[in-house]
């Protein structure tokens, strides 16, 4: 579920990827785990009442978790990426020395001899705000962290679940039959788990075909394993 | 949830920090959404064996997709990472002039002047290996992901998920009464986010107390929730 945005070119469209990552990051998870519960207890209970509010329960619990979860991790990065700034604002200025070594260590790692790096470490000593930002990206491999993501990552996430949740649930809603609800959920569930995975697909590269088959066979074998996990329960 | 162990110095102890990451994903989630989805039902149904079923049905779901999300974004991380391998390789050969600007452009967006840029390219020219390197490194930030990494993500991302996960669920397995069962559910979940909360945050460097209550603060909002919307469906 996590990390789908390769990091490629995020310099270019950073805002839209991060957006991305935060909608699918919720959609994958909220279409597949309250299906999955739904389908299970179907398996097991007759009431779809009972299936609705267990669905509906694990929908504020999911969506809740992963907003607030996304948002504190989306303020620690910030967060620790202002400490981190700040130390080597610091160092530039205060160990000028050590940061010469730190930029002479980094070219080393790919035999650039000394020699050679000497006059990228002298340009970057007469630009400070470049020097810093160079050992940000080069020491540390961080990247400046949008302003007020937190809050918006926090915020679509939890949408994107709450959206991606109530797919497999109507079903259960409409339909007195338990049976006959399990039955339409797996169906519209499986087609919005692959038009999901075919869009994903496309968006982060990796095929529409390909990862439309990979999110349809998570959600499928998730459901498939809860509902088989309830049925025996209920007869042992 | 995501993304909680930060890159800094990852090529010290990039293995260890992939295994946390991966019990932290797991075990945040574990220990908040079947805690919460049974806190919830508990506010709804008398049955504790419902509670335990939805609750069984919910880690066998949530570990699935976890684990299978976690395996094929680290599959996908791994194509990705050798795909952009030999198009490097092949460019460094095919189009040496294109790699030497993007070199350049590299270094301009840190001002660093091409004629101090030119020493670190010709030694770059003169190693391919590293050329390479520090082009999938400093052009693409992408690092070589460790090998194997997927079957050991997935099977510790849903070893985790089902380790917090049952942590809630015990007393609903141990107690008839559902509202007993519900408060030794709350106290020892709340514990043990907390414990789990305060270890994270040292782990990753965010402060022992304030993680901890960061963890109990997710866990609880979601639980009340649950329990809040189950309660409100069933009485409506």
């Amino acid at each position: 579920m996590h990390d789908v945005a390769h990091p490629t070119h995020q310099e270019q469209h950073f805002e839209s990827t991060e957006t991305v990552r935060d909608i699918v990051i919720g959609l994958s998870d909220g279409l597949t785990v309250p299906f999955a519960l739904a389908a299970g207890l179907s398996g097991a209970i007759a009431s779809a009442h009972l299936v609705v509010l267990a669905g509906l329960a694990e929908i504020a619990a999911g969506s809740i978790a992963m907003g607030l979860g996304g948002y504190l991790a989306a303020r620690g990065d910030a967060e620790h990426y202002a400490a981190e700034l700040l130390r080597e604002q610091d160092e530039v200025v205060t160990r000028p020395d050590d940061e010469a070594e730190e930029i002479y260590e980094i070219f080393e790692q790919y035999s650039v001899p000394r020699e050679a790096a000497t006059p990228v470490l002298q340009a970057l000593q007469a630009n400070p705000a470049a020097y810093v930002d160079f050992m940000m990206r080069f020491e540390l491999g961080l990247e400046a962290p949008a302003a007020n993501r937190a809050h918006r990552s926090a915020l679509t996430i939890a949408v994107s679940y709450i959206a991606g949740g109530m797919v497999p649930l109507f079903p259960y809603m409409l339909l007195s039959d338990n049976f006959a609800a399990l039955k339409l959920s797996v169906a519209i569930t499986l087609v919005a788990l692959a038009a999901f995975g075919g869009i994903k697909g496309r968006l982060v590269g990796t095929g529409t075909l390909r990862s439309a088959l990979q999110t349809t066979l998570i959600g499928g074998a998730a459901a498939a394993a809860a509902y088989g996990l309830a049925r025996l329960l209920n007869h042992a």
